[in-house]
């Protein structure tokens, strides 16, 4: 699979850099970007940190105002930020922000006009990851994070594939996807109304099922506008103490759901996870 | 003078807002953004580090890009990032990124169509401090740096007004504007033909006239696809030679002209202004 390299920038002495490549779970071109510690070698292969966006954002979002690197630099963790859908003239799309390009919900859409490009969740645990191992000085140990839209992909990726991740984590998640507007308008359209389709893609309804043993640390502002009708932090909370799986929520006092609460404390989570990258 | 608050959000403990009001300098609206500290109070008024942005930017690229708010917070130094010109549909404006809305160059215009707005010197210095010192919990001590065109207002206004500002910091500065495409374009428009006109806004010219006592500290990467052709850092240096000004280039190696450089060392550049800001 080939690679090609749009733009390379040095930043605390890693890089950051962006690729396009065609896609072959959604079948269309796809950009993502990478930022590589400068202790990352063929001889000293880094673990990475995935990271999912939200809604109406790309791989530069999180790059550019999450202040993540300097940490990230100093414990030697590579990051991943994917797009959010699939992109391009012939990808459907819809007018509104929650749906279509922007908005892809990190799923395997069934429905039609979605289901040729919209295979998100694909592109995610399978070719993205094989990729990134494939072409970068990276190890195959590796954890997930996310914000909002990409907080729910982080959150039902993680706990679908426990062997594949080391840990999960979470700025302002879509908790409960099949229970508010954003999640079931796009759940409808990518998945049809049959709604035990949407429980596989839903974190509560995945902690209800089973015990998750990853570990899981999650970030909620309390000053957060969709707090209430879109995110539902109290849902994770009961879903996961149903059978004791591992979950920190940390409601953080006046904070929105914007990058400037990300930056705030993405600090804390890549210790949080480096903790579990490194315990091996 | 009324300040109209359009934003503010929680970030490292502290808020980030964005006020506009009408300026009687630049005879047009301006918005501006201002991050204070945790510990600001009107009875702990802290110093602030003025922000000069480069050419194309707004109040908005150093706040949610250069990752400056933890160590801002933790050591109590207010920032506050100006416009780079005056904006409206009366102002005028030119289709170039280098001229015009979004290039004010941080000079006050002598000349048709500029000089009825671009009066950004005036801005920056007197009406900008007095504004911020009236409405917020903040001491008239005071630094400052920029980036690029801001870097060079940095330097010149820091030059210029040594009694007013503690310290001086820019990345990436165009150094010696008078002998640059950029410089000479935008001063032939906003100062006219008058060579003589220029030196009052020029680093280098400032610096080989007079010693300046103020320490400067100035970043510079080697991988800055402008570097010889705009920014001259050799110019500024051997103008500080002269007469025994203090200042410290450092040249880093590989770094670019983007954002991402200024993220990699605005830590430093923040505990540079804090040793001046605190001494007193």
């Amino acid at each position: 699979m080939t690679l090609t390299n749009i733009s390379q920038v040095k930043v605390f002495g890693g890089w950051h850099k962006q690729y396009t490549h065609s896609s072959t779970s959604v079948n269309s071109q796809m950009r993502f970007a990478i930022f590589l510690p400068p202790n990352a070698t063929t001889n000293n292969p880094v673990p990475v940190l995935y990271w999912l966006s939200g809604l109406t954002c790309s791989d530069e979002n999180f790059m550019q105002k999450a202040g993540a690197f300097k940490v990230a630099a100093e414990l030697g963790i590579a990051i991943v930020a994917a797009d959010t859908s699939p992109r391009g003239d012939d990808v459907a799309d819809d007018v509104s922000y929650d749906l279509g390009q922007g908005a892809g919900f990190y799923v395997n859409a069934t429905q039609a006009p979605w289901a040729t490009h919209y295979q998100m969740y694909d592109y995610i645990v399978d070719e993205l990851p094989n990729l990134i191992e494939q072409h970068f000085p990276v190890s195959q140990v590796k954890s997930i994070s996310g914000h909002s839209m990409g907080g729910h992909g982080a959150l039902t990726i993680g706990l679908k594939n426990p062997s594949r991740y080391q840990s999960i984590s979470a700025f302002s998640p879509i908790s409960n996807p099949m229970v508010c507007p954003w999640g079931q308008r796009a759940f409808r359209a990518y998945l049809g109304n049959d709604k035990d389709a949407w429980k596989h893609y839903d974190a509560c309804e995945l902690l209800k099922s089973a015990q998750s043993t990853l570990p899981i640390l999650v970030d909620q502002g309390d000053g957060d506008s969709f707090l209430t009708e879109q995110l539902k932090p109290e849902n994770l909370i009961a879903a996961a103490h149903l059978h004791q799986s591992p979950l920190e929520m940390r409601m953080q006092s006046g904070y929105d759901h914007s990058y400037f609460f990300i930056s705030s404390f993405i600090e804390a989570h890549l210790h949080f996870h480096h903790q579990h990258l490194f315990k091996m």
